[in-house]
C-alpha cells in the first residue's frame, strides 16, 4: 500500500494555523486561557475542521475533546494529541501543532479512502500550561482518570481565582466525574499515544534537521533553596587562607558541575545541569565584604534515572569537598524532582522508519521539557513524540516553525499510520 | 638612654578606655557620631587625661584637636594620631586605640622626665567613619588643608541631613577656614605621622603575633557594576554547546580570579580579590531558565600599583576568553579605585627595631582597610602604622583587643620615640 498524498492535508493545516492565530490573537502573540476564551475557540475551530473528515466528536468529564476517525479494528485506538491552551502572549504553535497534525493526518487518510488499523483519535487536551493552574498535565491526567485526589478543588486559575472544578462546571462539563476519576480514554485500549510538538530549544536548528523522534522525556532533581554559608569579613583586610567565601565556594560548585556535565556528555549520557538562580544576600552583602552567604537553585535533568543518581552523588561529594576546602558549608535544602518518562522504543523505531521511507533525515533526541506524553507513558501507554524544528524557543510570540518542516513531520506521521495492526502491538 | 617605664602610662590608657566606653556607651557597643555627641565626649575625655602631662591643646578650623608635648627642637613635630568617631554600635577600640596610645606615650616620656627630639603631637581626628559623612578621611584632610573644594558644603551627615560646614560652625569652629584650606598642621614640619590602630582582620590572631608594622595601605580598583550578558533559555531543553549561560561564565571568572590570587600570592605579591556581591536578575531569572544575566561587584586591593595593574590586565583577558568560550559578554562597567599609600620604609624599620629592643616579635604587613595615615602619606608626610592584634574585626561591638597587646605596642612606640633627631629625618 503506497502512502497517501498529504498535500491537501497540509493545506488544511496551514489554513487552520492561520484561523487559529486570528481567532486567538492577543498582540504580541496569542493567548489561549485554559478553560477560557482562547482554548474554547481553539477547540471549536479544530472540531469544525475535523468535521470535514466525518470524525466522531466526544468530550470527557473534564472537557477534553476527542475527534475519532473509525479504524478497521474499533477495539483499540491510536491517539494523536497535545494541548490547545497557550501562555499569555505565547506563540501559535506550542501545543496546537500536535493537534493540527492529528487533524491533518486524519484528512490525509480519509481523502485517500484509507481506514487506519485502529480508531484514530485526535486528543485536544486542556490546561497544560501551568501558568493558568499551578499543576502539571491537568488535561492528560483527567483524560486518563489519574488526576491526583483533591486537586480539582485545590488549584485555582491565576486570573479568576476560581478552582479547576468550578471552571469545569462553568463550561458545562462534570467536575464530579473528574473527582471520581471518570475517563473516556482507557489506557488498556490505547495502542499508541503520539504527540507531535515544536522543539523548545534550537537543537534541531543547530543540527539542520527538520524533525526528530523523541526517545524520552527527561526527569529531574532540583534543589531550589540551596544555601552556601560562609562568613562576612573585610574585603581588603581578610587574608585568603582565613576567608570563608561563599561566592568563591559557590562559583567552584557551578564550575565543578559544569565540568561533570561535559564529562558525562562525552561518555554519551543524556544530561542538563542548570544553576538558573544564584546570588549573595542583598540585605547583608556589600562590595567591600567577603560574601557570607550565597543562595543557589540547581535543576538537573536526564532521561536516565541512573544518570540522575550518579550526578546527585557527585553533587554531594562536591559540596563536601568544596565546603571543606573553602571553610564554607552547603545546605542543599529540600529536594524535588520528577521521574524520566521513556518513550516506547518500538514507536521510536516506527517514527525513524517512516522518516527513512519519506527520505527524511533520521534523528532521535531527548525532550528536556515536560509534555502530556509523560502522563501517557507513566500510565503504561506506549508513547512517542515527534519534535519539529523551531526557532526562538516557545512561550513567546517569536516561535518560528516553518510549515515545510511541519509538512515533513506530517508526511512521516501519515506514513507511520499506514502500519499494520501487528506493528502497533509489538512492545 | 634607657627606655622609660610604661606601666603608669598603661594604667592611664586602661582607665581611659574604661571611661571612654562608659561615656559613649550605646548598647550593644559604643556610638561616637562625627561632629556629634560621642565624638565631642571623646575629645574632652582625652584632652582631660592629657592635661596631666602638661601638654598644649589646640584646635584647627575643622575642630580637629591637637595635644602637644614640647620637644627639644620645636621647629618640627612627630604626630601620633587617629580618629575618635565610631560607627553606630561600634567597638571601643577602632580609632580610639591610636589616640589613647599617643596620650599614654606622652605620659611615659613626661613621667620619666624625657623631652622628645621634636614636639610630640597627639592628633584627635574627626569624621573618619564614612557612615556619617559619605566622604573619606575628612579629619586628616582638613587637618592638612587638603579637603577637596566644595566638599564641606556638599556632604551631609546621614542622621541630621546638615552639611559638614553647618556641623563645623555649630560646634563653634570655622567652616570658612576649612573652605579656604586653613590648616594648623604643616606637612613640611611633620617629621613623622604614626597611627597605631587595631587590625581589622584576624591575621595577627592567626599568626599569634601581638603587633605589626604596616608597610603600606592597599590601593584598589573596583568594578561595582559588572554585568555578564548571556541568554535566557530552557533549562531542560537547551543543549550545553548552544547555551549562553551567564551563571557559568561568572562562576568561571570568580574561580579564575581566585586562582590568579593564589598564584600571585605564591610569588610574594600583596593582594586581595573579592566578589562581595553577585547575582542573577530576580525580575527575570527562574530555576528552570538558563541565566541570561549576572551582576557582579569586584574589589581588588594591593599595596603595589604594579600588582593592581597586572591583575587588571589579567581580568580583561579572563573576561575576553571566558566570554568567547561561553558565548557571553562581560561589561566591566565604571571603574573606581584608590592609589596605594606606601608607609615610609625608615619608619617601618624604626618600628621593627623598637620591637626587637623590647623583645617583641617583628612582623610587617599590609593594611587592607583605609586609614587617615593614607592622607598623611599622600601629602608627603613620612608615615607608618602599628597594627595591634584584635579579634572579631571592627565596626561591631565584639572588637577584642587585649590590653596586654596594646601595652606591648605602647612599649615599642615609646622605645621608638627615644630615637634621636637624625633618625627621623632619614628618608
Amino acid at each position: 500500500m503506497g502512502t497517501p498524498d498529504t498535500d491537501g492535508a497540509a493545506k488544511l493545516a496551514a489554513s487552520l494555523f492561520d484561523r487559529l492565530f486570528e481567532a486567538t490573537r492577543d498582540d504580541p502573540g496569542v493567548t489561549r486561557i485554559a478553560y477560557g476564551e482562547g482554548e474554547q475557540t481553539a477547540f471549536a475551530l479544530v472540531a469544525e475542521a475535523a468535521a470535514t473528515s466525518r470524525v466522531e466528536r466526544t468530550f470527557d468529564a473534564a472537557g477534553n475533546q476527542f475527534l475519532t476517525l473509525p479504524g478497521l479494528d474499533r477495539s483499540k485506538r491510536i491517539v494523536i494529541g497535545s494541548h490547545l491552551d497557550s501562555v499569555p502572549h505565547g506563540g501559535n504553535f506550542d501545543g496546537a501543532a500536535g493537534v493540527i497534525m492529528g487533524i491533518a493526518a486524519q484528512k490525509a487518510l480519509a481523502d485517500a479512502g484509507i481506514q487506519p488499523a485502529f480508531d484514530l483519535t485526535v486528543a485536544c487536551l486542556r490546561a497544560e500550561e501551568s501558568c493558568w493552574f499551578p499543576h502539571s498535565y491537568i488535561g492528560s491526567k483527567t483524560a486518563l482518570g489519574v488526576l491526583e485526589n483533591g486537586i480539582a478543588d485545590q488549584v485555582r486559575r491565576s486570573d479568576t481565582g476560581q478552582t479547576l472544578a468550578e471552571h469545569i462546571d462553568a463550561l458545562g462539563f462534570d467536575a464530579d466525574g473528574v473527582r471520581r476519576g471518570d475517563a473516556w480514554l482507557d489506557p488498556a485500549t490505547i495502542a499508541a499515544y503520539i504527540e507531535p510538538h515544536i522543539e523548545q530549544a534550537p537543537a534541531l536548528i543547530d543540527a539542520d534537521l527538520p524533525l526528530a523522534a523523541v526517545s524520552g522525556i527527561r526527569g529531574s532533581f532540583r534543589y531550589r533553596e540551596m544555601v552556601c554559608h560562609g562568613e562576612y569579613s573585610h574585603s581588603g583586610a581578610m587574608p585568603r587562607h582565613l576567608r570563608h567565601d561563599a561566592a568563591v565556594a559557590s562559583a567552584r560548585l557551578v564550575v565543578a558541575m559544569q565540568a561533570l556535565w561535559e564529562r558525562l556528555e562525552a561518555e554519551g549520557e543524556d544530561l542538563t545541569v542548570t544553576f538558573g538562580q544564584l546570588g549573595t544576600d542583598p540585605a547583608n552583602h556589600s562590595f567591600s565584604k567577603v560574601a557570607g552567604e550565597v543562595r543557589l537553585c540547581l535543576d538537573v535533568r536526564s532521561q536516565s534515572k541512573e544518570t540522575l543518581g550518579r550526578v546527585e552523588n557527585e553533587l554531594k561529594a562536591f559540596v563536601d569537598t568544596i565546603g571543606a576546602e573553602t571553610g564554607t558549608r552547603f545546605d542543599l535544602g529540600p529536594r524535588s524532582g520528577s521521574e524520566p518518562a521513556m518513550m516506547a522504543p518500538h514507536l521510536v523505531a516506527m517514527v525513524n522508519e517512516a522518516c527513512r521511507a519519506k527520505n527524511l533525515p533520521v534523528h532521535t533526541m531527548a525532550s528536556g521539557a515536560g509534555h502530556d506524553a509523560a502522563t501517557f507513558a507513566n500510565t503504561g501507554v506506549p508513547s512517542v513524540m515527534i519534535f519539529i524544528r523551531n526557532a526562538n524557543g516557545s512561550h513567546n510570540p517569536d516561535e518560528a516553525m516553518a510549515l515545510e518542516d511541519f509538512n515533513a513531520a506530517l508526511a512521516a506521521l501519515t506514513q507511520m499510520l499506514m502500519a499494520r495492526a501487528a506493528a502497533w502491538t509489538l512492545k
